[in-house]
């Protein structure tokens, strides 16, 4: 391509400082060093992560930066000794890398790469510690190593899933947060088998993949909490057979859910990113084997509590990122099998836009109608 | 026997007040009624379970009680309907019952039989909710469904294992409470894989009797943590491999032990009873896969707490009662295996006394240098 090797000036929405508007600017994007990957980001997601960053409250957050970590896009260049995709692939972004190397990949028993982190965590590339991205000269943050909100992006190699090229990349950019994320606390994370009753806390996009996730597995009872009883309607179209709203109860919910199934559910999940829910959910389980998993993300400094009495009685508390799925091995799954229509992701989203209007989006975000809004990134 | 269907008069340990002197008394014993098992308990040992209710620091503790709930003995005689065990069995009263008709029983996920339970937390039978122990008329409290700490007992039929007859009872008395405790955290609750790093919270009998269950499964490194020092040689002899004394470091424990073992243990046991132990037990295990298992009771009120991030980042939280073994099913199978030399019980008994010596008892119970103190109670 005529770009490779070169610095590309694109249009990306950078967030200067927190809780400010995203202001459209053309960058620099540095090419791909060795081991990266650059990609022309087509479309991408909204996900309540990056309005947590945005908002200022996650102390871990570097401005200015820019943000978003749920796309999908097509190869531009790769750097040097990068084997596993070629410019023209269609691929989607992973923020949680898979290198197959490290004690995590070798493991068996996570997802949670340790490659790249300690460079992602900070905003810059692994190799020379520095970030591909400037605005006239003022290097700006990389985000989640994904940084999608953006006409073009440099990600590690390992972050990199090569999907389908039949695929719809308006729809499958959301296989690179929510939906797996959703769907892997089912499956791999909480591992729910047929019969089992489920609660979900939270009936967002990622609440309603666990419910889908659920139903897949074959749950019997499928309970929906939420303060917003408009949700329910629409989350009986991905699985969810009883809906329970805490506003309407007087106990608590956990003894609320208790009460409903004869002794608590087998499975729960916390799909908001609430303390107290999180306790609420723990101890709504079934004294003997009720397992919790929390897959919402709490606001820093904030801790999860209970009486210990809860696990000595046999609950177990859990937690999962990404659903517990290998990234750059299982997102192409993820694809064919929406491909397939084993899965569902259209459905999940609500609303339209375009990068430029990535502000409107936001706000969006915070509205209960609003599931997935996707941002056309080059128009 | 001559006793059958009689009201036997014989000695017992009266808790008569919370964190006062028990009392030899002479204790009516009622026959057993349909569903129950009357016992001549031959050997009775301590654990710290009796000692936390006979404080009054447990909310749920009755008094006047008789305390007790690690011991062997000889059935008696059976009530009507009793068919699994009939005078002349040796047996283990269970303090954790298992029916193996119940919700919990038929899960096959956990051994917390619910049947008698409504009846022995409140310290009585369940057939007429009442005490079979009473001195001078005064009914006096079952406790734990066990109450040991008497020449005859009477007891739940799900709540006897029948042994072995060979098994010298002044022994495997133990396998009624702490041992197995440890053994099954190890084995049925975490499921320690070979080549496994294990931290053992509290050397004291459970967390012997974990080292031990780890080093059967073949740990590669178990890690003992402990405020007395004094303790570590004689936790050699159960597998203990590396001492940490938390008092020799200026970090909190669980950096200590991070760093000890490149990143965290794959699996911990809490046996103390100490929420904040807890917790660091949680935070020492590996991010990815590290799962810890509270097996200390801690007092009434208190709470454990953690970052949410701790478990989203894959870590797991866990508890075990008596193990997680069945107890009518696996208690005969643990005497077995203490029969075959498989696991040890005669190396955790430091002291012998007589019951009428029970109150040293509970004095030696608080020194570093006492594991059990198995009682004689007829002498």
């Amino acid at each position: 391509m005529a770009t490779q090797g070169q610095v590309i000036t694109c249009k990306a929405a950078v967030a200067w400082e927190p809780n400010k508007p995203l202001v459209i600017e053309d960058v620099q994007v540095a090419p791909p060093q060795a081991g990266e990957v650059r990609i022309k980001i087509l479309f991408t997601a909204l996900c309540h992560t990056d309005a947590y960053t945005w908002s200022g409250q996650d102390p871990e957050g570097l401005f200015p930066c820019i943000l978003g970590h749920e796309a999908a896009g097509i190869v531009e260049s790769v750097g040097e000794g990068v084997t596993e995709v070629q410019p023209g692939d269609h691929v989607i972004p992973c923020y949680q890398a898979e290198c197959r190397e490290c004690k995590f990949c070798k493991s068996g028993k996570t997802n949670l790469c340790g490659k790249v982190r300690a460079a992602t965590g900070v905003g810059v590339m692994m190799s020379d510690r520095k970030s591909r991205f400037s605005v006239n000269g003022t290097p700006i943050y990389h985000f989640m190593g994904t940084s999608t909100f953006s006409q073009y992006t440099v990600v590690h190699d390992v972050s990199v899933a090569k999907i389908d090229p039949a695929a719809p990349l308006d729809k499958v950019c959301l296989l690179g947060c929510g939906v797996p994320t959703g769907l892997g606390a089912v499956w791999n994370t909480a591992k729910v088998e047929s019969g089992s009753i489920v609660a979900v806390f939270g009936l967002g996009t990622v609440g309603l993949a666990v419910a889908e996730g659920a139903k897949a597995a074959g749950a019997s009872r499928i309970i929906g909490i939420d303060i917003d009883s408009k949700k329910f309607d629409r989350a009986k179209d991905f699985g969810v057979t009883e809906f329970v709203n805490p506003k309407d109860h007087e106990k608590p919910i956990q003894q609320v859910l208790v009460d409903l199934t004869d002794g608590g559910v087998d499975y729960s999940f916390e799909c908001i990113g609430n303390v107290s829910v999180m306790r609420a959910a723990l101890e709504c389980c079934h004294k003997g084997w009720g397992t919790s998993v929390i897959v919402g993300v709490a606001a820093s400094g904030q801790e999860i509590s209970t009486r210990p009495f809860q696990l000595v009685t046999g609950r177990v508390w859990k937690g999962t990122a990404f659903g517990g799925f290998k990234s750059r091995s299982q997102v192409p799954w993820l694809v064919d099998k929406y491909m397939k229509k084993e899965i569902k992701v259209d459905e999940y989203i609500t609303h339209n836009l375009t990068l430029g209007e990535i502000n409107k989006a936001f706000d969006l975000l915070h509205e209960g109608g609003c599931l997935r809004c996707v941002l056309e990134v080059h128009t």
